[in-house]
């Protein structure tokens, strides 16, 4: 089984780290592929970044469809281009907020995402929401540390989100933690060992769940909603997106 | 990785075949463990059989933690007991409408559940809600089969339910169909290849899920409302369900 | 008229305290008959205890359907067995989470929730949700007391409650309170004279609107979800619950 | 206890009507008063109707007070002036279609409102809305029938009714009726007998809910949002509502 | 085109200090006709003060028809007789709270609106739930001003409502303030310099929104829901309101 | 006052239109500035065409700012990259779904969308959610019209729209119709004198709403959310859409 780990983001080794940890749970036979697209921003930190990110993601899932990909793992929490790639793909595609929220539900009775930037705060409720997660979700906190410091060897920024993660626990009423950010997946198991609760990286849920997935043999439906994009022609240099 | 499987009702047959689906989906390393409780209905088909399967089903549970079980599946489309179990439960438990909610939402934009007999249809409804997954649920249909017709060979069973499943397509707008009965996990994989569409059987969703989360050590948390029933004596015969 | 109070747990201290209540406001002809099952949990406090106390408040409305008993009160704030005991009850079965949460609902704007262990706090709030009661619950507060301390004669729960209160008026901005245990029905009045807002308690709240709905010949529908049980039957020691 | 029955619409016999379903079903030691305001119109049937059949309830509460009653029905089914009066109000204030509907959520998992006019279905969807009563509302039907068509002797009425009644069972998978006019008080003992499922009046179902919060000394909060409304002096000749 | 500004309450200067702020934005060729009813409180706050206020709002639209208005403004944050004002008007009726939500809806992310007196909160977030905004709305917050203090020249109330709308910015996590009160129409463009993000006035908003629709030819339409009442005669001195 | 009307799809004559549309209802001193992107899809059909079409509207927006434009409307019923405009613009951004649906909310109690493709309904519903106006809307219809043919001159378009907007009428008890593309905007005010009920085209609704917001000098926060993207370098040949 291919699975391809797509980090929207141009961080190489941000993209390294995550396959690291693909890998340390991969089932035996599991081939992970891990990429970042070849144009976009370096971090996601907002809408803008996001939509930028979005033409890079569905360009290595086209890619993948060729290479015998058998599911996809979105790894940015803000989950970009995730309905768009649907289109693309015959077998699962799943976002690391939607895998990570999924999971987090049916450990704990309520969790709080702890993310990077405030701004994004927003971006996350919105997916809370679309998944019917937002009942499970008792609060979004933002550690304000720019998604790149999270790759800074020897930097606070452990130290940050540990602290906000025990605050989310005393003042949230929550029981779970999910990490808001894939640059967080490293992280993990020691805070989980630090915080005696679930805590919850999207970048390895996905993983894990799309191989349970296909291990079921279920794919994307490719009819109505995710059907194929509609054969066109793209105008400029977006012409190398056309569907066909 | 020990997983144990369920079965609410007493009906060894349909525990057999749930325990066959299982292990034919099963990575390798992880022992499936298979039961029906030694006392309850040997079908559930309402509110009233769903609450005389649930002490059965938390005995088998708290079994389970002597034997080193690392998580649970409840294997009836009530998720009978569910939160009662996690109390008992150091690892993961999923109930099989949760997880075949949970996957059909990240594989189609919607789907309708098609189940036995229409005075469940309620339950369903409710289960939805609580999982959050009323928006991806666009109906629920019954067949009016007794959930024990679907272990007689050679019954007409099959291609009622591939009928409903057919109008649940035509009619609802769904893109993808939930089995809303543990004993129509056998039919899962041709009614796929019938239809065309994901056909998601609960049992080896929630099978797989489970094998997932263990993979990425997450487990339920012990603090707050999964935390051990607190310790105290149960009058008269159920003194045996006491926890210590 | 005869209506059964059910008191979920076995402390019989609790149901002599329950019928009190219950006969101080009883209009004339109305008899109460109040009674614990004969096996279960002596508190419920937590989902674990409410599943096993379950069985029990079935076997009490079963034998109150040969006693001619014309409604049933759920005396207990997690309701438990509500919808089971509306599949074998001709007349209405109300719970009384369920009444106390519809009265504080028609009397102010908002009401906070004051309960015993905060580990039952996720129960309540999913039974607000359920019964449609979601936006008018401000809060739900524990006084970490446990049910059984609310017996101690002499005890500092009454002022530990009165507090909790207080707090759930000033700071929720909640216009009434329920009581969230059928421990505190004693303490109703009194409690409202200080606060002087509407203080509702679930047991004498669901025995009235019973008497109300009687007098009014309103039943419980037996086509559909509440239709009686299939018979069939169960195995083991639980052949004694065998619907017939 | 006094309890008063305000008919907002000024149809003289439609008030008598339901004074005699009121009176038939009130416990011993219950005085009925039921009225039609001095001004208003005759029915109610849109939101213009609404809107002026409002000060005359008001007046009518106001009078009330003085009159010491222990408690109101609004007797129309958008439950013209609820909030407002509540504001006069020391006692409970019950409006007929929020009495009816919560009675039929705990008597069965859904109910149909069967109305008057299709014009009004807007402003009952929005009653259930504002109540919580929204997930047990299946549909609102309307017959087309005038209000006042209803008090014709040997009209075609109570048989359109009925036909309603069956088409909701039928194709709503409701299993409850909640009559949705004050006017169809009188049938609705008759309608549950044809249909076997539970027909709600608002009328006497208000009225008996009254009965029981008065019983239990439960009363409408007079801090916030239902405190007495602010002494001022109204202009014009609507002087005569000014609040002092 | 001629748009009617109706302030529901019956003072004047604050009907007057409305027209200013409308003609101030208003497009060349844009009436504005500004009134208060004849009758009616001279502010509005509670819901007693809104359904007293609500006939004089309707018989203000009665005229305007007559007048050939092409939109009307309803300028109580209450929204006083909205839906029955639709019934009579064939152009657009927007009330204030109704535009300022909206608009702030549209241009951040979150708002929080900032009124007079706290026993009104309850109404406002009525509206919101009613408009759909509510998942906009971050709280709503009082400032216990007195609606007519805000006319009092040289009163505190300024400073009192800047410091809210901070609190609003800081704690909320709200991005946009929404002026709960036609009274502090005039204050707006002064509060958002000081504040820096939008501040919505609903009068003003709503006036625009009106010209924007007429301009479109886009009107309420007459059939269903907010067609015409039905003629019939109103009893005693309501009877000048009687629907023809 | 100039506005900026973004095609976001690249077929020239469905721009030509729509900036024709808004000239016809602009304000005297409104200048409309109507553009297709210079790269991407020639129609948008889908969640893969919406993601491509987005850097395009993107760097409109861009452009946009720097010639000094007050306000943009993104024209097409999919809404791309709303958000992230918002980030990039001082002046209020509407999508033409979000304000063909706001107007249409206040305009009549429910509307249905009819629109071109079955398979951008769920897009549909989904920017229903996100605003808020799902309760508002009653059905989203298809008329498997694809996009281009709409242009076609004599082609059966007409006829088959206002086929479905009859049906909406009839059957989904809806009282106002969305149009669900820009392609539609020159129907508008032929359907709405066939049809009697207000027809609602989102490019002018979003163009004269930008106006409105202009005209009251409300913007968009600059902090929070819709705070300037930070600057940051994109890899590769998305170099240029680098947020400095």
């Amino acid at each position: 089984m291919r699975i391809k780990l797509i980090n929207p983001n141009t961080t190489q080794r941000m993209t390294d780290a995550m396959a690291r940890c693909a890998r340390a749970v991969a089932a035996p036979g599991t081939d992970v592929i891990a990429v970042s697209p070849p144009m976009g921003p370096r971090s996601i930190e907002g809408h803008y970044d996001d939509a930028l990110a979005t033409p890079g993601v569905l360009m290595e899932v086209e890619h993948g469809e060729r290479e015998g990909v058998d599911a996809y793992v979105i790894a940015c929490f803000g989950d970009p281009g995730l309905f768009a790639a649907r289109e693309l793909a015959r077998g699962p595609v799943i976002g690391i907020a939607e895998a990570a929220m999924h999971a987090a539900s049916v450990l704990a009775p309520a969790f709080s995402v702890v993310t990077t930037l405030g701004r994004t705060r927003g971006m996350v409720w919105h997916l809370a929401q679309r998944y019917g997660m937002e009942r499970f979700c008792r609060n979004v906190r933002a550690t304000e540390l720019a998604v790149l410091e999270l790759e800074v060897p020897g930097s606070a920024a452990r130290a940050t989100i540990l602290d906000e993660c025990r605050r989310a626990l005393d003042e949230d009423g929550s029981e779970a933690i999910v990490l808001g950010c894939a640059g967080m997946a490293d992280l993990c198991t020691q805070l989980q060992d630090e915080l005696g609760v679930p805590v919850v990286d999207g970048v390895t849920a996905a993983f894990k769940w799309c191989e349970a997935l296909v291990a079921l043999r279920l794919h994307t439906p490719k009819h109505g909603e995710y059907a194929r994009p509609l054969p066109k022609r793209y105008a400029g240099d977006f012409d190398r997106f056309s569907p066909r």
